[in-house]
């Protein structure tokens, strides 16, 4: 294992009704709280209500519209909001995007110049309000983790940023808030969780054997549990299991002792950037190319750990053959979750590869990947995906 | 999975000279530090040369001679200390006995009564001292978690006590350290990790599917690495991975969403309380009779679970038998590892049968536990490990 601080010191609230907490988690921070959501979901299924009844000592101002891929510019106005209103805490409530967008806000909060500094450079993020979150998706991982997405439509920029203090101060985790997900956020959301083990789990280091087993054990669970999920939207079980899946799968367990760089993350974000696709289709859709373009010699006996671990299939003498049937097992799960496995059914065709691939390799470190990627490799396997 | 919260806030830098950041890590808290250890082993290993080395800034009162089961009696002497020389940041450098004894000393430096109390009462722990831990041997846990485990020799007893507060800011793991352990503590050790994670993993809740692969993942780690270990004390990975496994075995991940109450700990507590044994011995002893007792047609599932995803039994009809064969390796591995594996090896005899078992199960909670046990239920595995 390599060297590694691991400090994932959110303060997890998981159940049913643990939103009863809200209150006490907030006032240790301050009385002014930015809340921050989407499109509104939050109002139909009751949660913004609940806020409000639990929240009536507290002085609220409203950061609404966040959007899918969350732009620079809902950035900007909440970051006005905490200036204007000296907001002591922010609280997002929705999945990765709402999460992300409250990131940057809280460290925008502090700093003097554009927020968009703080995606292109996270070493300007110099303090950071304190963030506290509700989730309502099982995916990104947003909240416990350090990490953000933002997306800038003017120029097609969607790039990470992170900061240890961005990492929330506490995270309330309700199954039930899962039960209202339209199907293709339950598929796509559990497609970024297992896209963020694979992330860290095909690397040439083979001798972080726990974070192997709890890689896994969540991927295992996200294949379980996705489909319960998707035919039952109110199951606990499966619900609770999938957003724990969420939390595990990036604050650091997976990826502890590991330091490659990633590779469908980096690629993804250029779909994004370019075509506004859902984070996790564009995943789905790329993973299993991604693995059958790396598959080789030097590869093959991870994916047959993969094979033998997570599908169970049983020990075969040829390896590719194992490997190959993990990799179809893997695009036939997310085919019958309901995701759209290629980029010609999601509206993209082969016009935009060659910017796509060269921004990709240019700001995603692929030459630092499990397997190293350059243009025309990422070309290569943007075609397998048409 | 059962409503839970997660706050493992403890900053863990794991890997080589991970010492290095010891006074960045410090400085945080203050300069006067109260540097905790055992018997000496730290001076022939060259940590504490170390320590002295990179604290020249700081002022450092000692406190030596941490016993293996820590005694009531040294931490009034640390409490003494704490007060007298208004120490700012507790620094145990040890394995669970001298972390566990540093945590009761933090929370006495703000109680004014005797620190017994806050081993009979949690909670009269209201304020700790920051807790910085040096971890040197893989087994409790202590580094990454809220328990402390005192014994009072005096009146023949030891219990557990716990706080949020005793939860270490920062703990650094460097698996070298653990090169020069003798064979039997790597052994014992190893025991008790594995140990908490059967204390939940063995449970009725069978929905907690993380948790349960995590479990198996750190028990696979313990089996694989010990051995090596044992054979090749300075092997860095085998080390790595018994002391991650140590961490992520009792900070909370294992035991998410799980509410009963742990049967071998209270059991083995009356053990080290009348006959001073080694805690991870005591363990290893009494699972594999507690295991056996206990397995029945209610139980068998769990321990066929068991079989296949640690032991990678093939599965067979026979559901008891499986269930057997996979106690019976676990104890073959316990002896395999150098553990003496009956009482009557260790030098206790039935003598002391009654008033442990009648002890156990009055401050054990084990009508609470996985199966509930009674004084007579104790009574016959004790006799079981003799």
């Amino acid at each position: 294992m390599n060297n590694f601080r691991f400090h994932a010191y959110t303060d997890i609230y998981f159940g049913k009704g643990q939103i009863i907490n809200l209150p006490d988690i907030l006032k240790q921070f301050g009385k002014r709280v930015l809340l921050v959501y989407g499109g509104g979901s939050i109002k139909k299924n009751g949660i913004y209500d609940k806020i409000y009844e639990l929240l009536q000592d507290f002085e609220i101002t409203e950061l609404s519209g966040v959007e899918p891929n969350p732009r620079i510019t809902t950035v900007r106005k909440g970051v006005e909001l905490c200036k204007e209103k000296q907001i002591d805490v922010v609280l997002p409530v929705g999945g990765g995007s709402t999460i992300d967008c409250s990131k940057v806000i809280a460290g925008g909060a502090y700093y003097e110049g554009d927020p968009w500094d703080l995606v292109l450079d996270p070493k300007k993020i110099k303090k950071v309000l304190p963030i506290v979150t509700i989730l309502t998706l099982a995916a990104t991982g947003s909240e416990m983790n350090k990490n953000a997405v933002i997306s800038n439509m003017d120029t097609n920029e969607k790039f990470g940023t992170s900061s240890h203090d961005f990492i929330p101060q506490a995270s309330i985790l309700d199954p039930e808030y899962l039960y209202t997900l339209p199907a293709i956020q339950t598929a796509a959301g559990t497609a970024d969780i297992m896209s963020h083990v694979f992330e860290n789990y095909f690397k040439t280091m083979t001798s972080a054997f726990i974070p192997d087993r709890f890689a896994e054990g969540i991927l295992e669970a996200c294949i379980k549990y996705c489909k319960v999920a998707l035919e039952k939207p109110d199951d606990y079980e499966a619900r609770a299991n999938l957003m724990w899946a969420s939390s595990m799968a990036l604050n650091g367990l997976v990826g502890a002792g590991n330091g490659a760089a990633w590779t469908c993350h980096p690629i993804e974000h250029e779909l994004s950037a370019y075509y506004d696709v859902t984070h996790g289709v564009g995943l789905a859709i790329l993973t299993p190319r991604w693995m059958r373009y790396i598959l080789s010699e030097d590869t093959v006996d991870r994916f047959v750990m993969y094979a033998e671990n997570v599908w169970h299939l049983k020990p075969q003498e040829d390896k590719f053959l194992m490997a190959n049937q993990a990799i179809d097992l893997t695009e036939k799960f997310f085919k019958e979750c309901g995701i759209p496995m290629t980029l010609t059914e999601i509206g993209i065709d082969d016009s935009k590869f060659d910017i796509m691939a060269e921004k990709a390799v240019r700001y995603g470190g692929l030459e630092r990947a499990y397997v190293p990627l350059d243009v025309q490799d990422v070309k290569e396997i943007l075609r397998m995906c048409l």
